[in-house]
C-alpha cells in the first residue's frame, strides 16, 4: 500500500505550536505503529505573504491538490490588517476550500465532560452536548461574484457581494448532512432565512425534496436561520445535525463552538467530493479556532483541537477509526486527569503548556 | 399640540392579543393621565393577506406613512407558509421597513434582575447585562437587487440574494450607534465580515472614518460577526452598543435577546431619519419576539415585550422621557412581585395570563 502523504500547513500565530504537536504524534505513529505518514510543509496565510507576497503559493497550492490530506493550523493577526485585501491571510484559506472544491465542512460541537463545568452556559444544558454543523463551504456569499467596491463619485463608495446558491451545490451538501446523521441520532435540522432571501428559498426547497428521494427515513427539520441561534443558546441539545449555508455556518458553528465551553477543544473536516475512481475525497481538517496572535509564541496555546482535527483526519481520509476513537480518547482521559492549558484552566485542576499538553496525549494514545 | 397618532398593526398569532394589552394602557393615559393619543387600526402579515391578497394593503401603508408612530404585533404562521413569496407575511414588515425609509433598528438586550436565573446562561455571566444592538434595517441582503431564483435549465436552478451597501448608508446608522453610546458607557463594537466580504471591508472603513470625523470621544472596536457571536455567548457584558448590518444584526440580536432568559421581554423600535422641517422621525416599535402560533389564541402570550416597546415609543417618538422610565419600572416591579407568564414560569412564582399580566402592569404604573 502506498504511503500516507500529509501536506502541514501550520500557518500565523499559534498554528505552528499546535502544529508541531501533531508533528511529534505523527513520528510516534510511523515509529511505534509502523504507520507511514509522509509528511511535507508549506506556508499559508501571513507568513506566506511575507515569504512570496500570496496568502499560498502555487507550488504550496499544488502540493495541497496532491497531498491525501492537509492539516491547517490557522492564519492571520495584526502584522497584516492592512494587507490588500486579495492577499490577505484568509484568502489562502479561502483558496484552498475553492480549489480543491472542499464543500463540505463538519463541525462538531462536543462538550467534553470534564469541561462541562467551564461553559458559560448553565452546565444541565451543555453537558453530553453532541452537535454536528455541516457548512457549506464553496458557495455562497463568500465566493458568489460581483464582489466589489464601486467607487460612486461624490465620496460615495458601494460594497457588494453576491449571495449564490445552485441546486447541485445544496442537493450535495444536505446529502453529506443526511448521511451523517444516520450514523449518529438520524436527525438533521435545516436552517436558512427563506422569509427573506430567495437562496432562502431554493435552499429549503431542495433540501425537502432531497430528503423526500433519497432520506425519508431521518427526521427532517426546518428552521429560520435567526430562530436556529436562539435555540442554540436556549436549548442546544435538542439538535444533532444541523445543516446549512456557509455564512450561517461560520457563525452558527462558532456559536455552537462557544457553549461547549471548549473553542480551543473544537476540531474540523473540510471535505470534497469522492473521485469518480478512486473513490478518494481530498480533505483539510484545521481548528475551529483562529491563530490567537495575543498568545502565540508563549508556549500556552491549547494543542487539543489540532490534534482532534488530526484525529478527524485519520477517520475520515484513511479510515483508521481505531486510532482515531483511541486518540479522542487519550485527549479525553488527558483531561480526566485534570491536565489543563490556560485557556480551559479551572481550580483544582493542572496548567500545562502546549508541549506537554502534546505529550501528555501522546502518551496515553 | 396635536394630538399623537399611532396606528396599531397586531398582524397575527399572538401579535393582537399582546396589542389588546397596549390599548388597555393608551385608553388609560388619555382617561387618567389626560394624554392625547389617538389610534387607528390596520391589517399586516397574514391576516392582511386573508383580507386582501397582500402582506400589507397599500391603503394601511398610507395610514402608517401618516402616522406620528406604529406599533407592530407579530406576523407569520404555518397558515401561510405555501403563500407565494412576494405576499408571505415578512412582506409587509419588509414593506414597513421600507417605504418608511426606518434605517435604525435599536434592540436592547437587558437581562431583568427577576429573571437572571432564568437564562441558559450562568446568572454571573447574565445578571445586569445591558447591551443595545444597532442594527441597520434598511439596507444589505435583505433588500440588494438582483433577488431572484432563475431556472437554468437540467433541473438546476439558481437562488440569488446580494448584499449592497452604500457609504451614506453606514454613516447614518454608524452615526446613531455612535450618539446612543454617549448616553450610555460610550462604547461601540462594529461587527461585520471583512475578511470575507467587500461590504464588510466598506463597513469597517466608514464606521473608522464616521468615528474618527465626528465620535473620536467614544470608544470603538472592530470584531468580525463570528467572534462576536461568540463572544456574545462567552461574556456579553464586554459589549454596550453593537452596531452591525442587516443580516448579522439579525443573527446577532436575537441570540443576544435569549441571552437574558427573556425572550418574551424585549421590546424593539425601528426609526427613520429626523424630517428636515419637522424633526420628526418615523417610527415602528415591535417586540422581538415572533407571533408564536402555537400558543397564540390560549390567553397565555407574554404581553411584556409589546408594552416594553410602547414605552420605547413613549421615549423616542414622543419624548415622554418620564412616562417611559415610570413603564419600564412598573414592568419591573411586577415582575418583582413574583407574577410570570408561562414562558417565563419557574419555581415559586404565580403563574398568570396575558390579561392578568397587562392589567398588573397597567395597575403599577
Ligand atoms: C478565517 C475565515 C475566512 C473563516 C471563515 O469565515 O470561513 C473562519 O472564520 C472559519 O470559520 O473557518
Ligand atoms: C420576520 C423577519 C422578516 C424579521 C427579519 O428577518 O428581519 C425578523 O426576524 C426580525 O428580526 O425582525
Amino acid at each position: 500500500m502506498a504511503s500516507k502523504n500529509l501536506l502541514l500547513l501550520a500557518g500565523d500565530g499559534i498554528g505552528p505550536e499546535a502544529m508541531a504537536e501533531v508533528k511529534k504524534l505523527i513520528a510516534a505513529m510511523n515509529d511505534k505503529l509502523g504507520s507511514d505518514f509522509v509528511t511535507d510543509e508549506g506556508l499559508v496565510g501571513g507568513c506566506a505573504y511575507d515569504a512570496h507576497g500570496a496568502a499560498i503559493s502555487d507550488a504550496d497550492m499544488a502540493k495541497a491538490m496532491a497531498a491525501d490530506a492537509v492539516l491547517f493550523g490557522a492564519v492571520g493577526g495584526p502584522k497584516w490588517d492592512a494587507v490588500p485585501y486579495e492577499v490577505r491571510p484568509e484568502a489562502g484559506l479561502l483558496r484552498l476550500r475553492k480549489d480543491m472544491e472542499l464543500f463540505a465542512n463538519l463541525r462538531p460541537a462536543i462538550c467534553y465532560p470534564a469541561l462541562a463545568a467551564s461553559s458559560s452556559l448553565k452546565q444541565e444544558v451543555v453537558e453530553g452536548l453532541d452537535i454536528l454543523i455541516v457548512r457549506e463551504l464553496t458557495g455562497g456569499v463568500y465566493f458568489g461574484e460581483p464582489k466589489q467596491i464601486v467607487d460612486l463619485g461624490n465620496g460615495q463608495k458601494r460594497g457588494i457581494d453576491t449571495q449564490v446558491y445552485d441546486t447541485f451545490e445544496i442537493e450535495r451538501i444536505s446529502g453529506v448532512a443526511f448521511e451523517l446523521a444516520r450514523t449518529r441520532k438520524n436527525h438533521v435540522t435545516s436552517m436558512e432565512k427563506r422569509n427573506v432571501m430567495k437562496s432562502g428559498v431554493l435552499w429549503n426547497e431542495v433540501v425537502t425534496q432531497t430528503h423526500k428521494a433519497r432520506y425519508a427515513d431521518v427526521k427532517l427539520d426546518h428552521m429560520l436561520a435567526d430562530a436556529g441561534g436562539m435555540q442554540l443558546v436556549r436549548w442546544p441539545k435538542q439538535f444533532d445535525v444541523i445543516v446549512t449555508d456557509n455564512l450561517f455556518g461560520d457563525m452558527l458553528s462558532d456559536i455552537a463552538a462557544m457553549l461547549t465551553g471548549s473553542i480551543g477543544m473544537l476540531p474540523s473536516a473540510s471535505l470534497g467530493a469522492p473521485d469518480a475512481k478512486t473513490k478518494k475525497r481530498k480533505a483539510l481538517y484545521e481548528p475551529v479556532h483562529g491563530s490567537a496572535p495575543d498568545i502565540s509564541g508563549k508556549g500556552i496555546a491549547n494543542p487539543i483541537a489540532m490534534i482532534a482535527s488530526f484525529a478527524m483526519c485519520l477517520r475520515y481520509s484513511f479510515g483508521m477509526v481505531a486510532e482515531a476513537d483511541k486518540l479522542e480518547a487519550a485527549i479525553a482521559a488527558v483531561l480526566d486527569d485534570g491536565l489543563r492549558t490556560k485557556d480551559i484552566l479551572s481550580e483544582g485542576m493542572t496548567e500545562v503548556g502546549t508541549v506537554q499538553m502534546g505529550d501528555a496525549i501522546i502518551a496515553k494514545f
